[in-house]
């Protein structure tokens, strides 16, 4: 398993494909650091001996130690540990773990190949577990590129009037393909070692030649990311971890790029567009059942302080508040193990969460994230938009001011009181607390989504049929299907 | 086991000692009726092959094959099969299947006597395994008795004007004691074969003659059952399940009655009163994560189904409101996995919940249950509250123009336009309508007391030690609290 | 000014067209006395000096002096009048006051007859002005009767499989139409003295038939009241006004109707078929910004009442609830005097109330009024649908018992605690309380229809201007409209 | 009246008492800028002929033609002026106008200082009409400065540890006295010509030096301006007003500073803390009224403006959420409206506004503005925080793709694609974005302190007088409010 320095040496070998404000830079632009030490974490806590069980596991194709993050589940237990994992590790980054993303890309692919090439005889299967042999000894991260530019939202990718709004082949070759297009809001594109790219909705048989799917090194060639970072104002005075973690998103080029064939794991099957695009969705909304419940336990904590240090954290009011906080996170917690429990083996060996439970917890978080800021913001009060800069706490004409006047809650020095509110501003009124909140309700899917994923994949029928049973209409009515159905999920 | 036909014939043995309207009458009053068909459901569906794993399991104590609402969990695996049994049941008698009650109250009583025996060296759980044996040879069903009248809801027992607001000890005998007050709200206690009664809330010392827990046949002397039953109008053309299931619950006069030694589980521990009212309320909660979804799954089906009568089942909003069922039912259903996988072996061999997970599934269904109502209502149109009445459908001069006028969609014919709209009637704008509402947001304890005890139980110290950590505030930080922290439930 | 005598000496001359629950009854059957009840209340208010100013006013065709629910408004000043006379007597019969519907139906009348005339050089608008001063003179109460049965409700009239889904003219003779279909759900059309039936939805050329609207008394030969009343079950020993007072619904059959021309309003006019139904709707939603507060008002009061009653009215939580019925009421309120504010005088005189008020107003209501219903429960307890039967209050072996315990708050008597439990449950678990909860949301146009009516009434076009404007868009952008647009409703 | 210009060069003249980022700054500095270009807007368009009704009035005081920002409302016109002139001008500098906290402020001394004249003998009244006729003639704009940094919340300010918790009087002498303390979160105080300062809650006899109000200059001796502005990036290509328009809110620390005793107008009646508290607090919420509706104009025309940039503005989900902003917006201005036709006329002469209607008016908009966020981030997607940054739309290697793929709605070019979706992005996911949720929530007053007052100020009395007339409980019941009671605000 690599170290956090070794994967940051990696990053610095790479070519300078990145774009930031209308200048070409390197990955170790000062405004891409926050990225990266995210990242860092899922290499640091997977030394540390007390999350050993949680961090690692024991690869089965290699049989080697490797980080759960490049592992795929092969039981409810590993899924539940997946969702472990990503619940402390964004715990301690104070939100997105980021490199998840990669692991569900594996995870679809790994299910997707198979799928294909039990149908058509093809050999995806054999390339994508050579390229996860790789990807596990060299212990690598990647982001994956699913959402296309799209142009006209009403317009499937081959009625387009841009034929690039989604990414596609033009061209095949006998060692590989060309391919050409823009994929957008590509989080850690721009401090991935790898990416990896699969079509973003179901497709028809005319969208054949946007049935792509593949990996490529981020500074491969003919590709550009055009990335906007984002990052909290450094600290002068009271450093805190939150603000050395942060995020980017890459608006990313395909400018007729080639991809050799090993690398290619989808080639023209549009009948698998769907499947492989809710393989994806449906094991990042999973691993969506353990970030989010770890956003909301963020922002509980800082209600949780920032109560306390207004003196109102026995008021009735505010308790009812923080019991909220707690709602949503364990509510989205246990449909993550639920679909866990009640996941399946897929043909690849890929333990593959139930989709219902996957998407209701997901989309419960998508629908109360600005909710959960609103709370924080009702028991904050206004200070946390209007509180004076850091400098100002240390200027010579207002330091005494300012050190006199923050203290709300005389237990609390005011150095506390001032770290309690700076945290306080930063988590709520930052660019990351806009990042957190609209990729809260968009990242993974938006609760739009989920809700046609639900209307898709929810028994309704069965539903039915216990109505039609309990009102007589028996005609039509499937016995069977009222005795023997399984109250959901068993 | 018992076959539902010797339930009832157990049940006319009993002595008259329910009022109903301001008259006595027998346990064979029809409008008992309705409750005693529920009941006879889980008597029934034990005899079934297709449902043995679920209805039935071997007791812990006698080896003896047992209905499994007689027995107590022993094991994860066993709570989600209660869970499971219980939506089952709920679905088939549409909605509350009410026997879950005494195998709450039986799980509480296991727990507590056996930690009051631990603590004081008495010797309850012997009398309570006892019992239990009894309990489980007879396959008896039990209502549990845990709301107290109450009075002046801002004071405890002691300091009531009325002494008598909560049930207590009013004698002590060598062979027994005597007690006065009143239960209310008691569910199926008219047609139980027994009552447990359980204190309801904590307790001071002076408080300590409030600390009883004993279990009687439910036509014990000196116990009145004031019993208000609730019932459907009977169908006179068109026959349906549903209308031949209904409940009762009894105002229960505790008038100087006399309770032998071996059936009293608690007598003066006042410091178990907490104890004892939380185990019974977290493990009904749990139940109730089986039962609320099944009355979701109701709700669901009549919607989609009258959807389809008026045709609209393809429409957009009525696809995103049917998506919320799912959303509530299986959100709740998932807390209850949860709630079992991380709950815990108590001292007596009882596997108990895990309290937060109970709580936040209950909470959600109270929350939402009238929210439900109102989707239905939305999507059924203002017929369901205007239907004519079922003669109307067959008088000389009324049939001819409502068979005519009852169809919206073609392809459903009159009578099961008509069953459609009656059954939506009898669901959402009768008196079980109602009861299921009310019950839905009081029964085992209404959202107000799932966030008091979230209050109490959820780790909101683990939540503000991230928060500090990410401000940079260590001092007083328990560093081994945060690192070994379970992210919750792992 | 007819007295209440009148008017039901009146309603008993007719002759039996209605039939309940399979049989013909006649006006005097007591299950449709509350609602005759009910309409009594608008005459009795209207000889009460106190009330003067707002239950009469003078006719603006006779000038004489006239009940106010039979006069067609001419200022901003009559439509507040007119929502304050609303708001006063449905807090008087405990809800809906049943009589606007006449009056909502009239001013549709006004305004359309007119423009139809302007237009055709029709002469619609004087047999209407001649119908009207009839009306005045005779001091009569209509029901409306829009909503048709629909049939399949994707389909136009003139596309249903069934012809008569609408109602719709079927024979055109010299001196007047025949008319045929149901009209369903018409409340109050069993204790009304006439009826006045309009089309229900936009037309085109080929759905002409079924632009039709037309007048007739109650009784008139060849039309059919299928009906159901809802009344409460009737007190014994505590007599209550709540329960005096009730509604029914009339499924009311035209089975070949002769209409004679001078009581034609529409006769083909297809292009007229929205503007009706929309005057109609938005003119009656505004009556809704008057009723709908009133029934917030009896939920508040009647929470209040039950919170003091568990001795709770002071707990924090409560409070907060409180405030949601003066939140909803008020707003509602308001919304309706914008709505007379900003109204307009239409070529007919009669003065007409804005839309967008008139529909944000009632859609707020229609979608809280399950949510006031919950809050009522919430702070009421499970009580409300557990309290034994009336009678049990009363038996010689329940008496003492209830007596003594149903007492929380000791500074109310046992007799005013049972009454305030059993309006309690008259209100909330009561079929006046399924039909006031599905009224509430469907009554006038549910929720859907108001979005509906807001997304084509509301000028969004101006608020896109302002967004152009801010962004620095200025190709295309209306400058005029920008500055001189009206912030809404000024 | 004075131009913009004028504004500016008085404030230019002002004396350097800000502190900006642990630097001393002058009224001159880049990012108070964006504040002034607020303020300007008021003076602009008062010289516009098209708004002078709006935006000027005759003064009561000396007949001249006056900005009506500096008028006291003598009617309910004039309040519905008022809330029309803060709408428009909000619309136009996208959101918060804040010269209307002057404006309330001085409405409120206007009551109260005639009212404690009219109890005590002072001559606050005489001393406030003679700064009212100076502040008209110089056209002056005062920040209000009403919240002290309050210390521990539970505790008066009498019991504070830190007795400078809240502003007081420390020292009287005859020409004035001198005050200690720190106002917090004072909008507009840095680009404002006047200071005034009030109490912010209610006070005991213990606490009267804390009853201290008065009016100063923003540059006065001893007064220290510690300042957050907050200010979008600047735009580089594509210039938009909104970008030049912002806000900063000062924390203004008190040092032993001198009040001459013609600019006190309150000082030590603590019996009327609550009642100028609320003064300012009722009038301010009504003002509310006027510029949150704005607030939602502009997320509504910018979520309709995106939708349409996504090409799905005809999607049904997209439609219902558009009428969510119609919803609360004119819900909100139509509390206003009724708040203002059933105000009062004081005892000085100002119309004040009803309080019930300001505050639910003001609390809806307040729990709805994190909700209306969410929305426009429902509509417009991810792309709202991963926007490439406004650079690298005219980069050498970045302008092509951008241009070409930013298009999704072929209608739409790609530099007005990119200024909408940069219009978004600076509405939603900018510092503005959290300055409008955070003071959408707190300005004014949170929904809680609105709950508060309204539990203060509305009669639930007459609402349990409805339910006991309904409920037959005539024993204390004053029947005489029940029928004369308003049915609310008639």
């Amino acid at each position: 398993m690599r170290t956090a320095a070794q994967y940051k040496t990696d990053l610095e070998k790479m070519k300078d494909n990145i774009y930031i404000g209308g200048h070409q830079v390197g990955r170790d632009d000062p405004r891409l650091g926050p990225g990266v030490n995210v990242i860092s974490v899922t290499f640091e806590l997977a030394q540390n001996p007390d999350w050993e069980d949680v961090m690692t596991t024991t690869s089965s194709l290699t049989g080697g130690k490797i980080n759960r993050f490049t592992y795929l589940p092969q039981s409810p237990y590993d899924l539940m540990q997946k969702q472990k994992m990503i619940r402390l590790t964004a715990q301690r980054v104070g939100g997105c773990i980021q490199r998840c993303m990669g692991h569900d890309a594996l995870t679809a692919l790994s299910v997707c190949t198979k799928e294909m090439d039990d149908k058509n005889g093809t050999d995806y299967h054999q390339r994508f577990t050579d390229y996860l042999k790789f990807y596990q000894q060299h212990d690598l991260a990647a982001a994956c590129a699913q959402t296309d530019m799209k142009g006209d939202r009403i317009k499937r990718p081959a009625e387009q009037a841009n034929p690039d709004a989604y990414v596609h082949i033009v061209e095949k070759r006998p060692d590989g393909i060309v391919v050409r297009g823009a994929k957008i809001s590509i989080t850690m594109a721009a401090n991935a070692d790898e990416i990896i790219v699969i079509p973003t909705r179901a497709l028809r048989e005319d969208d054949k030649d946007y049935a792509v799917a593949f990996a490529i090194p981020s500074d491969w060639d003919r590709i550009r990311l055009i990335t906007r970072p984002v990052w909290l104002r450094e600290r002068k005075g009271i450093k805190a971890p939150f603000c050395d973690y942060g995020v980017s998103d890459s608006f990313i080029v395909f400018d007729d790029t080639f991809i050799p064939n090993e690398r290619v794991f989808m080639c023209g099957e549009w009948d698998f567009g769907r499947r492989i695009a809710l393989l994806f969705a449906d094991s990042h909304r999973h691993s969506y059942t353990g970030c989010k419940p770890a956003v909301s336990d963020i922002l509980c904590g800082a209600t949780a302080l920032v109560a306390q240090a207004n003196n109102i954290d026995r008021v009735s009011h505010v308790r009812e508040k923080l019991s909220e906080f707690a709602g949503g996170a364990e509510l989205a917690y246990a449909a993550g193990i639920a679909s866990a429990l009640y996941g399946e083996k897929t043909s690849s060996g890929t333990f593959f969460p139930e989709a219902v439970y996957a998407n209701v917890g997901r989309r419960l978080m998508g629908e109360t994230i600005y909710h959960e800021f609103n709370l924080l913001t009702e028991i904050a009060g206004g200070l946390s938009v209007t509180l004076p800069f850091e400098e100002d706490f240390y200027g010579e004409q207002t330091k005494s001011d300012l050190d006199k006047y923050i203290v709300r809650n005389p237990e609390i020095t005011p150095e506390d009181s001032h770290r309690i509110w700076r945290f306080v501003e930063n988590l709520s009124a930052s660019p990351m607390a806009h990042w957190y909140a609209i990729a809260g309700v968009h990242g993974g899917g938006s609760p739009i989504m989920e809700t046609i994923t639900l209307n898709a994949e929810y028994d309704y029928e069965s539903k039915k049929n216990i109505a039609k049973y309990l009102a007589g209409i028996t005609q039509n009515l499937d016995q069977s299907k009222l005795l023997k159905e399984k109250p959901n999920a068993l």
